[in-house]
């Protein structure tokens, strides 16, 4: 197989982006993702792969909870602020204001348009990712009307 | 949770439309989907969620093997029409010509700009459809400048 074309081709899948949110004990994780879908209506399922090694990925083995913030199009910036570490002054990480999910406790951030709580179900781990296989067990939308933020109109690619 | 708004926040995820295609001796099966992305750099992996009950589950599960045709921009006719059942005509399925995938024998949809041809590694049940996770084994560019099929540019949703 050809390293470029592969790179090439796997840099045509579309992307969303995301600020996966996590939390154990005072332990607070927040990072940008794009390998996310759904993968199930009844129940409610959403499948992500988050890279193994990382605090976030971490604090999700741990905690078997997390919160998909979902990002607008208008907070590229927000997204490129999860990029760096994960810092918790009050109620702000990276300073941004969140509040604790109803169910799981993990951050919900609260200037973003919408969230998702998830609890995992199930865990593959292969390569260099976990994939995480959860269940939605809760919701919230702040901003009906907003668009959320494509990976394609940011000029960035996490894929290849 | 409020089912309304489950499915609202859950319509907000962002996805690409792409032709899946599977073969099982002389058995072929293709379908438009887009619950899919990328799970691993090293080695190269995709995650997809499929329909359990469709007759691609069943032929994936038969071959373990399957081709992800990504779909131009251009070719939103092309994707609905694999959202009805497979009929294939000497080399054409649903119209469109196809050749062997290099590895797989699973059909390569030579009008698409490209293609990955996977193997399935592991399979996770749950809720109503089945998430696989996928080797890449063999790529192909037939179309270096296409741009993508974008699901917000259809107008379409499948997930909510």
């Amino acid at each position: 197989m050809d390293q470029e074309v592969k790179r090439r081709v796997l840099r045509l899948l579309t992307y969303g982006l995301y600020v996966l949110t996590t939390r154990h004990g005072d332990e607070i994780s927040a990072s940008t993702v794009n390998w996310v879908s759904q993968a199930s209506f009844t129940p409610p399922l959403l499948m992500l792969a988050i890279k193994r090694g990382s605090r976030t990925h971490e604090l999700i083995e741990r905690s078997n909870t997390f919160v998909l913030n979902i990002l607008g199009s208008d907070q590229k910036d927000v997204a490129q602020s999860f990029f760096k570490e994960t810092t918790v002054e009050g109620n702000r990480i990276n300073g941004l204001p969140f509040e604790p999910g109803p169910i799981t406790g993990a951050p919900v951030l609260t200037e973003l348009p919408a969230w998702v709580e998830c609890k995992v179900r199930s865990a593959v781990k292969d390569g260099d990712h976990t994939v995480f296989v959860a269940e939605v067990v809760e919701v919230g939308l702040r901003r009906p009307n907003a668009k959320p933020l494509v990976m394609w109109d940011t000029g960035w690619f996490y894929g290849g």
